[in-house]
């Protein structure tokens, strides 16, 4: 092993990572930094990784492509894990997976790394990149293998000059553009409530305004393209909700979760933004959707969402579902009304182009009406076959 | 045709079909009003029953059997029509027209008849009942013959001296104690935001008090059984939630919903204990379900409640589901925690005595981690498949 | 009414409809027959419409467009009605139904009708094709509307001067290039054996060559394009097809079937190209699809045959599915040799330029192999969630 | 470790590990073999477990066990993994492994193990069945340890003195009452055309017997209990059919298969009565459920056959399925009458009291039939979202 590429938080287990890796392989180390939205100090991120002595490194900011080629697709597939995680560390492991790839292969380097652990989601999306685009590159995962507990870290770090952050962190958290998660601490009790101080992004709903905010989103296409009628481009809109939603005190999510790799854990995230993305999206999605487009895109977005999470953005058939939703999102266009206040979100109006309702129809004071008979006849054959097995299993 | 009973809310559509029906058929007409928790003065439906000239009428207090036989099965399904409809008024038509056949089986009636139009639901679930139960019995629906107008119904009745309330209902409405539904007037545009006076359950969150309530819901096999540790019937449990979410402006759904004769319609509903209910339970499943039992649960339960709002209640295989469902409740044991703060609800905390999370294998924190190769080993088969075809497609 | 367009099979009921409609509506009536390969003598069936009073006649050859926009998607979905029936009639209602239209609206007629009956599928597919493609031209439907039993017909038919076939046909059927379906008679008691009489394209297995033939399709994007190595038309392959494994005695179906209206019937059917290809390919897709691209496709294959079946090919969740389903096909390229003999087919080998299979991989006598450990990482994670909960529920 | 029970089958893998756990761990070394219907000479077993080291063997008899607890819920499954595979050996894996937990816990045993590679999925059967009955027994795989090559395999039997059978085995064969399967060799080419020489159980088809063989079975809730109306035991039902359509050369299956390890492999099986049983079943299951019953039914057999072939048999939601499927088959009563012949099999009759089809109903020569207008309600109501979906998209 002569060089490896080292996907770099700037934490404590990954500033390690750089020295051990030095140490255990002789090896080179390059850290690469993935800017995808975390509000980090990018500057002290870079001076950590040389403490920790890499011999270079890489900040590659990704915001752009993690708006359109992951957060995309998930709006679209209105990708909510198990009902309710929008998903933030899943959709940007990959994207973080693939920049790594690059690097290493720009730089000739026969290894890459990262900081995950054997229990966790993550090593299975970090890898699933790696072996999905450079099946020749080998592949490392410093903390899986040096069995050092926490305190044998801090130990090693301080021997090795690695700079300890004072505080000593209540949770493990990530973070994106998509979303804030947070695990550890006194959230791995269920019963437990999440503290305050667990969140960033959201305020308490009791500190939030007075005063409801009304907010109209425009979506095109599935996707939302307009704030209260101004134009904005995604990345701005989902900084925008992410600020005005998490003012609100919405956009918080307690979650008891199945891991992929066999566990369940107790995860807390903030997503001002994804949820009220998300939420107002599946309201217009009603009026524009047939049933059958309905329920088979309720099908497929669950299949989405459990794919991604599961490490498997890279499987072919991630890309044809892409496909598919994206096409059941031709029609969804047009305006949801939503309604936030002191932690609730609502929907209360919705109006497209393209919608299906139509009150003539609907209308119960309308002229239109099926008469007796045609009711009868739909009646009759709708329940036939219920009836009759009904009366053959039930009645005498 | 001699006898017709007919299920009688004391609206004016049932009040007119009672002087309709006799004149029309030379026939005795027998009203029946089931009392499912709708907030009505029975007396008063009763006088207005014989001033249409009703020859008998029966009141049946058929809560009990609401809350026993619908009501809980619809618990264990966390039956959400299109995830938001808890379907109060889909789950009481079956069981009113199981009492309009009882009567009329009694009584030796060879009709009987009900209030809905040809364009809703209900015309479907109670006929379903009426033809599972007594296929010999002839169905008669009046207001889908008689080819008035509201104006027109107006005049008959006029003639006919039947009372008409002095206000002009705005909305049509149907209430029990499950649900509250809405429809009808400036609600069938879909951009309206509904007005405070459509609501009568829930406050508006604004004017909610200013302290959170926490409350502890306790559930035994899938049903709750105690609020905050005091165990009560489980129609008290509906009660004191529909009170109490509804003070804290929790409850209200807002929908583009699809019908089963093919139609979409707005409908607005009130649902406090319902929604408390449902969603307090489903965040339980996730700590005590396996990830198989919990998504095939979910799918089942989606099935349930399509079945149930398409008027399907005596198929077969609502039986079946049901007995399945169940099962699947057997460990939905536990206490949720949940939070109710000005319009909105929020699990903070969830315990059972049969929880699969176990925080010793979980917690980053534990001894126990599979080692590096164990990671390996599983991320290698559980990515095989898909690098493989991945590569196979996209690489070159 | 002064100009009605007929869709025109040329037998009783559409024959005496014409005469009907003449009389009924006093109107000229326009015969439409579409040859999507039935085979008929198409000249015998025009002077028929003729003598029966019709003004004007079209024969429309379809058969190019029947395989191409019908065939070939069915083909891709892999489309067998409850896993049997290959949906020869159901994929012609919808063309039959466009060539109507399309005569109707250069004929400026304004009605259409068909000579379905109020039992069947055809009605609702024939009807589907009218509303969707022209909501202002009127739909009659003679057979539902005129109340003669057979009988009846007959002398209806004897007054217009209408020929009838002097045998009296024994099975109601219906036939084009994918299947031959038979009704009728017998074949309504389930317990009863199809007689030889009943079939036309098959063989009796006992009367097939004594040597089994060896065959080789080749398949393209899901689509056969080569047989035994030759290039051919899809239309030649399945005429080639048809009589190939007809001879061998390979091709029926029988079926108790669900239909829309309701009901249960026992069909059967003689497919004997339509199963080969399909059997065939369904075979192909396994060495080419990856685990998860298998099960969607299969699940999406049953959908699009369910919705096909119930006349919902103007579904645009139909559309939709087409194009799903075609971009899961595209590596679906190769050939599969099958074996027919005496009744059977069965594939006995298959290969691909796409194939994920790769025997060093999958041999047990490769030199790759797991580790022990790696193997218990895989089982460890992969069966810990069933593991704990089993034992939490059954152990003490 | 001091004494470690081993599943024995009697081939080299297993004799060899007897020899290897002694000498590796110093162990005491039992073998259980466990009849579940493979046609062995166990006495032979039994001494060439003496001979290769092991210090007491157990023969335990569990064919009654395997047809009642595993394969009748298999039969009211209609488990076909990847609809063709009748799961023989994946549902005797965990029949085994809970006869060696039994073995181990009665002799008081520290160790499990048995003789699978870590390629294949029954290592993941085996040790679903250890961990989940004997969390505290280790669990060993000698095979996934030693390294050995065949040929070094070989040396170390002859060093041992283990007898080795004189003809190299050509395949992999693994034999059960309800199938065998059979791979390796010239099988793990696909393409290549399964030689006469694999097949035991089945004649090739050209030598089956000139007349076809009628059958008619009985089933009572979804199980078989009579041939030709002669009542038998279900493992007489099994061995009567395995003997009866594999004379007629049915039975057959080549499949490329889904491994649970991520792999795909080519494998070929016999399975004369699995196939015979499940396939007409599907067919009486048409006849008596209703088409909610029956997709329901459907798409739960087929998860069932995922799990039970993926190693998750001790899964909760197995036992939640195998009630629900129960339950479902309480109507499965009838006679379903098959013929067979020279490599085929085709259901020609069935006939049940639970019948749902009623040919009064669907016949075209009854004298019941909807109205025109009640089938113009029917459609109306039936196409009506789908014909404004498609013409608001698709027209103008």
């Amino acid at each position: 092993m002569s060089k490896i590429v080292l996907a770099y938080s700037g934490g404590l287990d990954t500033s390690v990572a750089v020295a051990w890796l030095k140490e255990k392989f002789g090896a080179e180390v390059i850290t690469v930094t993935v800017d995808v939205g975390q509000k980090e100090d990018f500057k002290e991120i870079e001076e950590r990784a040389y403490k920790a002595g890499a011999s270079k490194h890489y900040l590659i900011d990704a915001k752009e492509e993690f708006v359109n080629k992951y957060i995309k697709p998930a709006i679209i597939a209105n990708a909510l894990y198990e009902e309710v995680y929008p998903l933030g560390t899943a959709l940007a492991r990959p994207l973080i997976g693939e920049k790594v790839i690059e690097v290493a292969r720009k730089e000739g380097a026969d290894a890459v790394a990262h900081g995950a652990t054997s229990k966790g989601n993550d090593q299975v999306r970090f890898e699933a990149a790696f072996k999905a685009l450079a099946p020749e590159i080998k592949i490392i995962a410093p903390i899986r293998m040096w069995g050092m507990n926490r305190k044998e870290e801090y130990e090693f770090a301080k021997k090795k000059g690695i700079p300890i952050s004072a505080e000593s962190k209540k949770y493990s958290i990530d973070e994106n553009l998509w979303s804030r998660s947070i695990e550890g601490g006194e959230l791995e009790d269920p019963w437990q409530e999440p503290p305050e101080e667990a969140f960033e992004w959201t305020v308490p709903p009791e500190k939030a305004p007075e005063e409801p905010a009304y907010l109209t989103i425009t979506f095109e296409k599935g996707v939302p393209v307009a704030l209260n009628g101004k134009r904005m481009e995604l990345i701005e809109i989902i900084d925008t909700l992410n600020k005005l939603a998490g003012q609100h005190g919405y956009g918080r999510v307690d979650h008891m979760e199945n891991r992929v790799v066999g566990l369940k854990s107790r995860e807390v995230y903030e997503a001002p933004a994804a949820l009220t993305i998300i939420n107002s999206k599946k309201d217009l999605e009603k009026l524009v959707l047939n049933k059958r487009e309905y329920r088979i895109k309720r099908m497929l977005d669950s299949y989405w969402a459990d794919l991604v999470y599961d490490g498997l953005w890279f499987d072919p058939i991630r890309v044809a579902l892409d496909n598919m939703l994206s096409e059941l999102s031709e029609n969804v266009n047009g305006d949801v009304k939503v309604k936030l206040y002191k932690g609730s979100l609502r929907v209360v109006g919705r109006r497209s182009p393209n919608a299906i309702y139509d009150k003539a129809i609907s209308s119960y004071e309308s002229e239109w009406f099926p008469s007796d008979e045609m009711a009868r006849g739909f009646i009759d054959a709708w329940l036939m076959d219920s009836v009759v097995s009904f009366r053959k299993r039930y009645l005498k």
